[in-house]
């Protein structure tokens, strides 16, 4: 990892990540509910669950910006104490704006994380850009870091990890658990 | 890719596909819905999601024949912008010449994509088959191109980035969405 | 293949099988109904699906013996023209002495389809036992057979297009579906 | 596997298994429930099913402590013969002790099962740690045993039958189904 990497991490104040593709791995399945309607589900990762989890603790603010519109998504961003839930919008600018704009939050400690060409026009408004493994190859390419771990499968867990060992946060949480004191 | 599937795309006004294994996996599961009856879902990609955006966006038809009968498969057609949605019947020739005289495009405009054997006498009615990466191999052996991408995941996002570049309309997405201008 | 596997497919006249691991990849989902109880689902294979139809178009019964239980297992038997769905035993060496004693078919043109331990004694009571990719070591060791393809991604297909080509039916299918005529 | 493994099984009394990333593969699917609310659920696998008899039926007590909270998970507690069922807290170490005082096993006879670093602090009070394939790194790191098998997909089964091998059950669960009897 270079040292422009490690520095974006140490300065991330704000993590804005799509949903489909990167927190999931992209499958969507419509699925009816109680009223009669259908609603759409996804499969989240129990290993990024944990990593919300620490970012809450440490002070490190979520939003998410999807271009589809669930339930699924909006009860992954309250049990991950997402401050920002945007969803059903394709065209991302105004939105990360508006984001950006209540955050208050200088454009520089801002992350974005996408898989799709659409997340493109996010990453040339933050200062750090994070393409999953299944991103698009045109994705991949404007990305700052190309994580190693598939969406869904632990790719929000790896930044995570990131982040935390670059702020020196790491250490503690590894503590806390007893790793290495067994 | 050879000429020939280039010709093919840049023809194509009407975009037919089959559902299950094209645009998803091929798994099948079995809810519960609120009236006490059971039907079925399966994973469709947000990938494809998109790309039938943007050939609703550029005027390309789209229409589904498959074997199978879902609200699932329903829903999937009203977010991507279907014309055409033909569930129930194993045997296509009949509601494939349906379609056909139904939209007045010719023949060699249309385009067929499949994974089994009952969708090979769709291929031999028009003028672009396409086999997705997990169709069995006598369908593949049958058609005009065959996708790198399996079904459910990408499969149909591939075909459709292959025919905006040859009606050169890719530019224009990648510009659209700042690709290369970070 | 060998002579003998061929030869047990062309008598063969009854199939049973198991279904988690066989006719999906044993994976189970519980899913709430719409009276308040739970009950499991699983990923079936649109694969299987067509193949179901085949053998009941060309009169070979079909029957299933499942440890579990679920309404999914049950449905995945009616569209697929199950003459014998018996779930809830674990121990499946009555079950199986109860469909033979009423299908009146000799033992020999009898087959059997699985993936664990609890399958080894239909195998023994049976002309034709088949493990898939996915079995358990001790299970393709006392099959006659080993499918390619794994439980639910097309094992029960691969076996039923032996047995239709074993059987000289497969020409047939073909033409029907117009393969080679393009 | 080295003797220390297999005195750590033939002393094995009670299991504990963490469950997202262990019974299953750590994906989370949100689903509409009867009642208007949603509840998660996950992929659990029938091979680690019939371990969990086999556990029950020799005599080894099963408890689960999971950080998430789930109907999906009480329903594979009950139809597994799991005496302790802990859901909702992430910090396992009050759980682990709680459940150890009501046993009274001694800790060197608990096997405690994971896949994060939350599942830590178990492996230390504990006489056998073991890690999933798809544990983190540090988890394997302090682990007695690393199954093969993912989480999901056979882990605890392989566990399991490395137990009763241990404990000289597995020749009797062999002639049972009748292996090697054909």
């Amino acid at each position: 990892m270079d040292v422009s990497v490690i520095d974006r991490c140490r300065r991330l104040e704000l993590m804005l990540v799509d949903i489909d593709g990167v927190l999931t791995d992209g499958k969507i399945y419509f699925v009816p509910t109680a009223n009669g309607d259908w609603d759409e589900t996804k499969g989240f990762s129990a290993l990024d669950g944990i990593a919300l989890h620490w970012f809450h603790a440490y002070g490190i603010t979520m939003g998410l910006i999807s271009g589809r519109k669930s339930r699924a998504t909006e009860l992954r961003a309250e049990s991950g104490h997402f401050k920002y839930c945007y969803m059903g919008n394709h065209e991302k600018i105004a939105t990360l704006e508006e984001i950006i704009a209540d955050a208050k939050v200088p454009r520089e400690n801002i992350g974005y994380m996408g898989d799709d060409l659409t997340d493109i026009v996010c990453f040339h408004r933050v200062g750090f850009g994070i393409a999953v493994a299944n991103a698009r190859p045109e994705v991949k390419r404007e990305a700052h870091y190309v994580t190693e771990a598939r969406g869904g499968d632990g790719a929000f867990r790896e930044v995570a990890e990131m982040v935390l060992k670059a702020k020196g946060k790491w250490g503690e949480i590894l503590r806390k658990y007893e790793v290495g004191l067994g």
